[in-house]
C-alpha cells in the first residue's frame, strides 16, 4: 500500500474515546510517546479499533504546523 | 505558549526545498525518523528555518487517519 | 514564536461549548466580529479556555477557501 | 448561499502569486488587516481572481487553532 | 458561484445525524454512491439542511490522498 | 485495508501536473467525472503514479463543505 502522504508512522492503540458523533483514539508510537486522532464514530466502528490494535499513521504534510521560538 | 491541538512532536530541520509559491520542510524527529511539513515559501522565510533549527510540529487531531490491515 | 501559518489573528473567548469529544469556541475579533473553532475537549481543557481570555487563532492558508460570485 | 463552515469573512484580493501548481492569494480585510489563501493555479484561474475583486473566504471551523500565551 | 477548489459534486442529503458539537450528514451522489461531511452542529442548523435537499460538496485538491496498491 | 475516513472513491489516473514542490493529479471517477489531488512532488514520485492506474482517494468527513442555494 502506498499513499500520496509523506508522514507515516506505526503506532498502537492506546485508548478509545467513543462519542455521539466524533471519536477520539489516542496511539502509543516509539519512543515512549503519544499521538491522537479524531475520526467519525462510524469510520471508528468500521476500523473496529481496540485497545493495542496495530495502526498507521497518515498526515498529509499540508497539515503539519511548524512553531520556532 | 499552549495549542488547541493534540499533537506536538519536537523536531530539527533536516533540509529545506523552497518551492514558487510552497516549500517542503524535513525535520528529523526521535527515534531516528522524519517527518515533513508544506508551508507557504513565504511562511517558511519569516520563520526564517535553517538545518538545524529546533521546532515544533503541531498536528491537530483531525487530520490524522488511522489506517488498519 | 513564529508560525508557519500565514493567517494569525487576535481574539478573545466569547463561548465555549464544550461536547463529548468535540467543543466548539466563539471568539469576538476586531471589527465587531466572530471566527470560531473546534478542537477536542481535551485540549480545551490544556488550554483552559475561559470567557475573555485573549488568544491567537492560526489558520494555514491552505485551508481558506475563497468563493467569488 | 449558505455555507457548512462557521467563518465567513469578506475581503478584497490584494496580490495574487500564481506558481506552477499551486498559487498565493492576499486579501484586504476589515479592519485594516490581510488573509491569505492557497489554492491550485488551476482554481485560481478558474476564479479569474484580480486585484480589487471581491470575495468571501469561507473556513471550516475545525481548521482555526487557537494558541494561548 | 465560483469556489477556489477543485472538487465540486452535486448530492442529496440523505441523512443527518445530530450530535452536541458536531453533526455527520450523508449524500447521494450519483452513481449509486454515498459521501459523508462532518459539520459543527450549528453550521448545519444554519445550513437547514432536510433529508432531500439538494447540495453542492465543496472539497479543496490538498485534502484528496490518493492511495495505490 | 481499513481506513480512518468516511469516504473512499475509486478512480483511475487521468493527468499529472508535476510542479516544483507541489503537484496536481487528476482522476476519472465514475460516472464521467473528475476529482483533483495536490500532493507534494516527492508523494507523487513514490507513488509513481502513471495515467490509467487505478487509486482510491480517501477524503476524510471534515473535509467536505457542503453548499445549499
Amino acid at each position: 500500500m502506498k499513499y500520496g502522504a509523506r508522514n507515516r508512522i506505526t503506532g498502537k492503540v492506546k485508548s478509545v474515546k467513543k462519542g455521539d458523533v466524533m471519536s477520539l483514539v489516542k496511539f502509543d508510537v516509539t519512543p515512549p510517546a503519544e499521538m491522537a486522532s479524531v475520526l467519525t464514530t462510524e469510520s471508528l466502528e468500521s476500523l473496529d479499533l481496540k485497545v493495542g490494535d496495530k495502526v498507521e499513521l497518515i498526515v498529509k504534510a499540508i497539515h503539519v504546523l511548524p512553531v520556532k521560538e
